[in-house]
């Protein structure tokens, strides 16, 4: 039987593996006989894990509701660090709400210090302050290892996600603890070359690199405006080259099998000094 | 005689402290007894000493040439934690390239470990590989501390800015030892009502919440092209009420007290949900 690699940041337990399970639902696959998960440190190590064919798949994320785009998914994108040759393309995206939970192996009462990720820790001051006082809060790595740690020992509890609580058999104390709500979007990444259907409902990304005089921005949206085709997204990226000198990545809704979209891109083609296809994928569940 | 408060990340050594003396001689400012620094531990701090009036003014980073924007910075001058009544606006912009230097107290051969900012030894990387092999490498909370632990032991070296090496009486032992060559870009906040009178070569910027129909940015950026106006950055940012809206920010060439620009900010003014100019001041030079 085939079996399907897919890259994610780890270790188990991070808010990238409960993406990858909601996409491995979505796919119908079965986890324990078809598909494998594997960990890597950062989003550049997962990129060339994809590109080398170590794994099928990428999941990394790209943004989140509250803290904006994720530069380092954005530059893999790019493709400036790839070997010549070697591609990869989007062919999903999935959306995680991203729901902390203060976890421990038993009750509360008996815990002197917790600990998580400085990002959750700050996304979580609101309820530290009001039910932690007493506790020692501390930082870690990852909200996994603060899961981890957690597990060791019933004087520590963790700022992490359910996935961390299964993962390590941890007790969730309190769900949702957060300040503020917020999602964090994923893409599915694959060196395949093989393209994604159209669904009816999907999104089309793509990179650009302008022209440099005054109005090229605006041709390039015109196209798209002048088809009736709706941007989900646009984020300038630095091209690396000089300050003040980008290059953009837009979402527009809609496959590149339709008439329009295969028509505004090649009059966005005709206007730019670059323009890479990042591809054509169904539309995240909830957007 | 009148004191300047300027408000900058900390502590002493930082290149926010590099960006604020740059400033400081731009305006002719006598550092020794005109200018306060006062140092803070975060952008958000520093935006509320200015609203606050413990400063006269506050100097962030806003992007660098190959990060990106920062987040923080965007969203303190969207306002949106400050208090109703309170406001601020950008009164200028200094480039500062961002030269790490390797300092010690002594011969680089007494040295058994290399501190440094994470951020800083990840720019490093290759000169770390190449010239570190045999030392320990560790990371610390910020370039200046780095610094500061280096100067109480010559068996310390750091990963800092020449500024840090004055400040803590350091060897510069080598500079330039970054991977690739970055500017970042600071911008100067205050929260007087005077407006910067033009100079010929100024740049505007403001905040735009476009309404939700298709088109809507290309409407918008019309304003700019139609009147030959350049832009000289365009940057979405979350607005955090849901995954997918966004709040643009625009950088465009000329003053506000010019006819163009006037013109096409009333043109904007009809098109969008929400307008706000966030100031119009010289241009760094070097761009």
């Amino acid at each position: 039987m085939m079996r399907t690699g897919i890259g994610i940041l780890g270790p188990a337990g991070t808010f990238s593996e409960m993406a990858a399970l909601k996409w491995v639902g979505l796919k119908r696959m079965n986890l324990e006989t078809e598909v494998e998960m594997r960990y890597y440190d950062t989003i550049l190590d997962v990129s060339e894990s994809i590109l080398t064919k170590e794994v099928d798949y990428g999941i990394v994320p790209i943004e989140n509701s509250l803290e904006g785009s994720v530069g380092e998914t954005l530059d893999v994108l790019s493709g400036e660090n790839a070997e010549p040759g070697t591609q990869m393309q989007i062919v999903g995206e999935i959306l995680v709400p991203i729901k902390i939970c203060l976890l421990a192996l038993n009750n509360f009462e008996r815990v002197k210090k917790v600990v998580s990720h400085p990002h959750a820790l700050a996304q979580c001051k609101r309820f530290l302050r009001a039910r932690c006082k007493d506790k020692e809060v501390k930082p870690v790595d990852s909200t996994a290892v603060a899961a981890k740690q957690a597990s060791q020992s019933e004087e520590i509890a963790a700022l992490a996600s359910e996935t961390a609580a299964a993962e390590y058999h941890l007790r969730i104390i309190e769900e949702n603890v957060q300040d503020r709500d917020s999602v964090t979007r994923f893409v599915v990444l694959s060196s395949t070359n093989m393209r994604t259907a159209p669904t009816g409902r999907d999104k089309t990304s793509i990179l650009i690199y302008l022209k440099d005089r005054p109005g090229a921005l605006y041709d390039v949206l015109g196209e798209f405006a002048h088809r009736g085709i709706n941007l989900t997204k646009i984020e300038s990226r630095p091209s690396k080259r000089a300050m003040g000198d980008y290059m953009f990545h837009i979402d527009c809704e809609g496959h590149i099998e339709e008439e329009a979209i295969k028509d505004a891109l090649a009059g966005i083609k005709k206007r730019v000094a670059m323009l890479k296809i990042l591809g054509s994928y169904p539309m995240a569940e909830g957007l």
